[in-house]
């Protein structure tokens, strides 16, 4: 089975939507990309750190959906990372009430031997350095790396993120982000600009207004956003997003456009299964039959003849 | 040649964007729709009111592309409708600073006998009680009647406007006034509950966000729009949307699913082109090829094979 490496975030998420309220459940970006690409016949494996007080049951759910956790470091006498936040009433906007870094103020990723030469990597939207840290650890180079990240390192560490955007094949950033990065507020102009930092694609993910994949000799796709009967907590949507589009091409074992394009229309199916209950939930036990019904729900929205 | 009937504005704009300013150009949604439409093989005919002030160059401009202007009540005495608006540099917000409906106060429609029993008849967004008098006026029930709107008539007409709305096969609106026009945040359930009121099709205008199609039986279709290398004016860029979609349902003749999908994808492309120059002006001499080229891009931004 062909592997998926994957660095980000583990940890502890409270989420307030109009549709009601969680404890602490299983969050971070790693989970949501994992549990995502889970559908494709991959092999995910997580690299990423969280605390003594991480229940064993958390564990369990994610390897039960064959995530690979042992890159997992679990230091015993520190916290879990832990953030909370709410959604306004339309759910495009929420506030952070709570973001503790706990262990993950320090994390130093360590690649096991088991996680080596994986077909590809995924990096989540962590630190610029630590995202080059895992690269330069994988072993030998896979064959795609896809990145996100986010403005904040776009404001705090622009050398870092410049770098490590040189390193890698496929960056996904929303709209906003693609205009801040290049300064351009055409988001053909912006692609144009982000591409020629070396990159094979640029996804601009724009939330439920779907998403566009440039390639760097000018061609480009649009994977619509499937409108939903029921949002219920948009909370991991973009990192299942990437789950779903690296699952995919680390399945097929190819990056070319034809793949890259179905594999934004995987993304947007897993990103459209997230959203419709809270957290992970919904990517704990979708079957092969709901996920195929998906993608044709997908195939029949974008099918016209001219 | 099959036939258009158009009832709308038709005006002085002046507008100003980032990209420059213009003097008192054609505007109001009718020149649009009937440019737009004229692409498509298909006889556009104008219902408006216009005053003495109008230049004779303005008709030639529109009659130049087929567009029959006959049934243009010119009020000698009166002043054109003029509009004037300034877009703030992002593109997707604009101020309006004059706004006087002169002999459009109190415009009485009238249809002459060369523009009756049309194959499809456009209604631009105007006053409902003035929708209405066209439709019964136009002779025998076209194919298919389509109508624009805003949320200034849900607002200050709301049971003429739903009159009006449960005559016709298919509504124009953008995602806020779907909202708004049905009370419900998700575009799915709201637009089981907007066809409820016997329309055929529902489209929803997402502007640079593209464009979905929800039919009666629950079916959807989504169209993107064109990401542009350079956006001049999005003035008309809505009502061209409804000109290449009428246009080329009159032209084909049929109402059924697969050419709403397609026409839907025509408005896209007359959409994208609008918004490339100041006011029409993109719209009067477009070649087949280029409109031909255009069509080409839609269907290969939204191909793909899962």
């Amino acid at each position: 089975m062909n592997k998926l490496a994957i660095v980000g975030s583990l940890a502890f998420d409270a989420i307030e939507t109009p549709a009601g309220k969680t404890d602490k459940i299983i969050g971070g970006a790693s989970p949501y990309i994992a549990l995502a690409s889970s559908y494709f016949g991959v092999k995910p494996q997580i690299i990423s750190v969280v605390g003594g007080d991480f229940p064993e049951e958390y564990f369990n759910i994610l390897n039960d959906r064959g995530v690979d956790t042992s890159g997992v470091d679990v230091r015993k006498d520190g916290k879990t990372m832990f953030w909370s936040g709410v959604y306004n009433k339309d759910l495009n906007q929420r506030t952070t009430l709570v973001t503790e870094l706990n262990v993950f103020a320090d994390f130093n990723p360590d690649v096991p031997t088991s996680y080596k030469n994986p077909d590809v990597l995924m990096l989540g939207n962590i630190t610029p350095s630590i995202q080059q840290a895992v690269i330069q650890k994988i072993g030998n180079r896979p064959k795609l790396i896809v990145m996100d990240t986010m403005n904040y390192w776009m404001n705090t560490t622009p050398d870092d993120l410049d770098a490590t955007i040189r390193m890698v094949d496929v960056l996904t950033i929303n709209d906003e982000e693609a205009r801040q990065l290049s300064g351009e507020y055409s988001l053909v102009k912006a692609a144009r600009k982000i591409l020629g930092m070396g990159l094979l694609y640029l996804i601009i993910k724009k939330g439920d207004n779907g998403a566009l994949l440039f390639t760097r000799d000018g061609q480009m796709f649009f994977a619509p956003a499937l409108p939903l009967e029921t949002v219920c907590d948009p909370t991991g949507a973009g990192d299942s997003f990437a789950g779903g589009f690296c699952g995919y091409i680390a399945a097929k074992g190819s990056t070319d456009f034809e793949t890259a394009k179905a594999a934004v229309i995987a993304g947007s199916v897993m990103g459209s299964f997230c959203c419709e209950k809270f957290g992970t939930e919904n990517l704990l036990s979708l079957s092969e039959q709901t996920v195929a019904t998906r993608v044709k729900q997908f195939e029949e929205m974008c099918r016209f003849k001219y």
